[in-house]
Formats: structure tokens, sequence, C-alpha cells
């Protein structure tokens, strides 16, 4: 026998780029902004021989903070090493029925991967052509319902009540909402957590709260929804969260006015490019996240993609059925989206 | 239906207790020195703008430092949230066999929680009764192989012949070789992963490097071992490895003279208590971690432990078959450790 006969084989996510040196990273829908100020000094502050010591398993003061800052009790809350951690523990926490897990064909591109690495059976939902949840398609039998809103790498938002249609008809499963890109103007279903205990809101610090690189996300559900994902989180490993990522987690969030103002900037720069890029040819669903989703009317998105990166503008694209013609175009700072939309003006112009 | 028929329930592992306030915490394995000051240092100067973007996959220059102090190329290497999250994803990776995988009946309590967990088939080994690891044993067929070097929470340590005897005549298995203790005076196995291609080992920086509140894990193995590891990785969570995280890790590698400094102190101070605990009518196999595992001639474990708690000294005991007359006494300051000497001193002299 042969040790590789055992080895579990998957066919992994495959990250955006991460390219070095001085480059316009529009492809990973990462903040434009630094986090507040305040993370800066508790991390210059901080008492490193605390670090010798274990952290709190359920994340301490960040725990306690989420729980102040969105208003719901600590026992709502389930903070991980980004939505990623979160989701994948609520994948191997509540999909282990018969019927499969539903969620759309065009979506984040880890839900199958998870659910293909935990052994889940799962079946993608058409969106419709223009790229809309039709929410009747999610009531069927189903093994647990997934929905990303804003869904990715669309954009589109979908109405809390559209939501709450699919929730409270699928009481028998666990239905999450993905809003990892919910606070650049869309709508949180977050009070539905008090009405329907199948619901499972997820959220992260790595967008509207430019944290990427400390890895935080968290859940919001009924207290035994996330006592179970805690049993399960504490049979994997009980101290993910790190003191650090506590702190630097902790003083983010007390500075909220920091956080309002980057995202309304996010907003109004993704506002302002929606009407450069329509009058430059291309179309898109409209957008509540913090990247477009578009295609031109002429030229095909490979080769924008490609052209882009030669100028070192990176965004992304997917080889994809369905989305092939489409890029994904993050929102940077002001300057960076000037320098997209020259670059695009004048490659649009040559190549017609 | 009810959405509570698909979770999966488990028993999850039961962590250390975590006390507050002015207690002497010697129930956790924690090192009672501060992380190296390059940790502070670099924390202090850290430009927090980068934490805006996503963390490099790989542990970025964590493991270029690794690879440099370990002598190992980066390709051999793995890092993941503590040794918990390595040893983890190794069990998801490796054990989908039919065969049960062993280990020993005495040893870290997370490994067959893990098994628990994924439906992996397990079958415990049992010590002998001077609480050591028979080789032979490992010689049967099997799904893969466990053992902790040197063994927790005996603190006894295995031979590199004899476990190279066990890897060996185990070509067909993964063989992991959990050396969270190993810095204390063992010898690590480091050397056969360019021998054997079943090889893993697994390192912490939570015990011998201070940093249990960091969060750090490595494993070492070949890079087909590694490959398949990062497969798996990168189906749950890519970015598992947060900047701050990188960066501390990093430092700490940097100052490997504080390192040795803070190992020989607590190994100093280990044989230096052995001594004390004898004349006190201890006995406790000879430990090479940073703990002992002691059991009185005459009062029963549960009865130090419970009174040790009421005087603000925690340590460590399991209501377990064949270790429950045992207590597992981590290595603190010399002034911790005189002060449960003190207190056993006189509890045992007013008990008998």
């Amino acid at each position: 026998m042969n040790w590789e006969d055992n080895v579990r084989k998957v066919i992994p996510y495959t990250p955006g780029e991460q390219p070095v040196g001085d480059v316009i990273k529009l492809n990973t829908n990462e903040n434009p902004y630094p986090p507040s100020p305040e993370v800066k000094k508790v991390l210059s502050e901080y008492d490193t021989s605390e670090l010798r010591k274990y952290p709190d398993v359920y994340g301490g003061k960040l725990r306690d903070k989420l729980s102040e800052v969105y208003g719901v009790s600590r026992d709502n809350i389930f903070v991980g090493v980004g939505s990623d951690d979160v989701l994948a523990i609520a994948f191997l926490t509540f999909f282990n029925g018969r019927e499969p897990v539903i969620f759309p064909d065009i979506t984040y591109s880890f839900y199958d991967v998870w659910c293909d690495l935990y052994r889940i059976p799962y079946e993608m939902i058409p969106l419709n052509d223009e790229f809309r949840i039709i929410k009747e398609d999610y009531i069927r039998p189903n093994g647990g319902i997934v929905i990303p809103n804003p869904n990715a790498p669309t954009g589109v938002e979908k109405s809390v009540e559209d939501l709450e249609f699919i929730i409270k008809n699928n009481k028998g499963s666990i239905v999450i909402i993905d809003e990892a890109y919910v606070d650049f103007g869309g709508r949180s279903v977050l009070p539905l957590i008090e009405k329907y205990d199948n619901l499972l809101v997820v959220q992260t610090f790595s967008k509207s709260r430019s944290m990427a690189g400390v890895r935080i996300g968290m859940a919001f559900g009924s207290s035994k929804l996330i006592g179970y994902m805690n049993d399960v989180k504490f049979s994997i490993n009980s101290y993910t969260m790190n003191r650090l990522t506590i702190e630097a987690g902790a003083a983010a969030l007390e500075d909220n006015e920091y956080f309002v103002r980057t995202c309304e900037k996010v907003i109004s720069t993704r506002e302002r490019v929606k009407k450069q890029l329509k009058e430059l040819g291309f179309d898109f669903p409209d957008s509540k996240a913090n990247f477009i989703f578009a295609t031109h009317k002429r030229v095909k998105a490979e080769d924008i993609f490609n052209a882009a990166k030669a100028k070192n503008i990176y965004v992304r694209w997917w080889n994809k059925p369905r989305i092939d013609d489409y890029l994904r175009i993050s929102i940077g700072t002001d300057g960076e989206m000037d320098a997209l939309v020259g670059f695009l003006r004048e490659y649009l112009d040559g190549s017609i």
C-alpha cells in the first residue's frame, strides 16, 4: 500500500494574484484605505509579554465589542479567521444531510470547494440573465442554503424582504446569508436572527474595515446555532483568534466614525466610476459592493484583462462559463480609478 | 424536517482552565517568560496600512525565516494557526483510509477528537506501565500513525532510533511525530524528513518560543506531503496566517540566542523541581518537556489539585482511567515553582 492512496485529493480554491511592486491592484476587493489609526495605536502600545499565554477561545474583547456595536448578545456571535474560516466551519457543522445544499451558479467560488472537500452534496441554481437570484427557485427540498448578499462577483443586491421569504420558507434548513460586502450600501438581514433560528449572517473585516491582513470574520445567529458552531470549532482548534488580532479588531470597532467615512468614500468613488465606465461602453449590473462586474459592448474581457495587466493594472477575470466576458474591478482610491479609466480610454480608442 | 437533524454533533476538546486575576497558572504548559524583545519592537514599528491587504498564503517571511533557521527548503515547510491547526489539516489530508489510525492511549487529547470529527477510524495503543511507547506495537496494519515526542502529558521521550524503526517499517502510512515539547531537551527527528517521504514533523511556537497567544505551528515533511497539505488548506481558508502573526513569528526567530536562553532556564527549573518533588514523596516518569507528570505516594491527585486551586495555584488533572492519580504541573518561573513547592510541603505535612 502507498500512503498516497489515503490522501484527500482536492482541487483547491485559486486566490486572486498577489503581485508585488508598483502595481495598481484592483483584483482582490481589498479596501484602498488603511485601517483606523486606533489599530496602529493599540499595536504600538501592546504589552507583548501577554503573548506567552493562550488567547480567549471566544475572541475576548473582540466579541464583546462586536456585541456592543452590532447590538446583539455575545451568545449570538461567532468569530473566526476571516469569513472563510467562519463559512468553512458553518458548512462542516450544518451541512450533513442527504439533500443537496443549494447556492447560485455564479457566486463566491469557495462554496463548491468546501462542499467538495467535506463531501457535501450540492446543486447550483442558475441566476437569471440579469444575474439576479429568483427567490422562488430556493423553495425546494435542500440540505441548506447559501446566498451572498450582495452577490459576488456580480455586486447585485437582493432585498431583505426577498431573503426573508427564502428564510421563512426553509425553516428545516440552515440559511447562510454571506454579507461580506454589505457595508457598501447594502441592507443587512441581521435583525432577522431574532425571528429565525435557522438564519446565519456572516460578515468580515476584510473589505469594509480595511483589515484583510488581520483575518477576522464573524457570524451572527441564534445562540443554539452559534453553540453548535463553537462545538465544532473547539474540536478543530480552540484558539484560532490570536491576541494581536483580538486587540486590532476591537480597536477598529472603537472607531466607528472612521469606518463610516471610508465606506462612504468607497461608495462615492464607485458611483463616479460607474458613470465613466458607461461612457466607455461598459455594461454592468448595478453594484452595491466595493467592485463593479463589467462587460464591454465590443472588446473581449480577456483582452482588456491582459492589456491592463501589461500596464501593471490588475483586475480579476475568470475563464468560466457565463462570466468569461466580464471583469471584476475592485474600487480603489480615486487616483487608482483615474489611472484605470485613463488606461481604458486609451486602450479602447486604440482598439476600435 | 428539523435543521438540527443535519448538525455534526461532537464532543469538543476541553481546553485547560484560563483563570483570570492573581493566580499561579501551571495548567496549560505556557512558557513563563515573555517572547523576545524583538517581537515588541517589530509590532511597535509596524506599518499598519499594510493590514488592508491580504497576507501571503504561504506565511511569507515567517516561512522564509523558518527555512533559514531549521535548514530546510521552503517547500518542506507548512505553517498554521498553532500546531492544532497544522495537525487538524494533516489528519483531514492524510487519514482517509479504512484501517485505523493508531496513537498511544495516553497522549494529547485532541487526536481522538479530530478522528471523531472527521470520522476517521482509530485505535489507541496502550503505553506500558511505565508510560512508555513500545515500538513493536506500531508494526501492524494502520491508516496512519501519530506519536508525540516527548509524549504529553507524560513528558516521556522516545529515542530517534526507535522512532525511525516505526517510520521505516510503515512506509505505506503517514507517520506524524508531534514535537510540541521537543525544545526542552528532547531530540528532533527533523533530519529524517530527507530520508522518509512519509514522515511529518510538527512543532509549535506556543511553548518554547513563548507565543501561545500568537498561534503559530509548523510542519516539516517531504515536498510532496507538504503540497497535499497546502491543497487541503487552500480548500478551507487560504489566508490563515495574518500579517501581524507573520511579523511577530519572524522577529522571534531572529533572536535565537533569547530562545536558547529561555529554554535552558525552563530546563534548569524543571530539574530542580524534580528533586524537590521527589523529596515530597512524588513519583513521575522522567520528563523532557516543560511539565512534570506526577503522582504522590500517599495523597490522591484530585485532593492535591483541589487544595492547590483553593490557594490559587492551578495545575492540570484529568478524571480519566490510568491517569486520574496524576497531576500535570507546568514549569513556571523559579518564584512560581517555589510557591508551588511551599504549598505542597505545607499541605502534605498537614494531611498525614
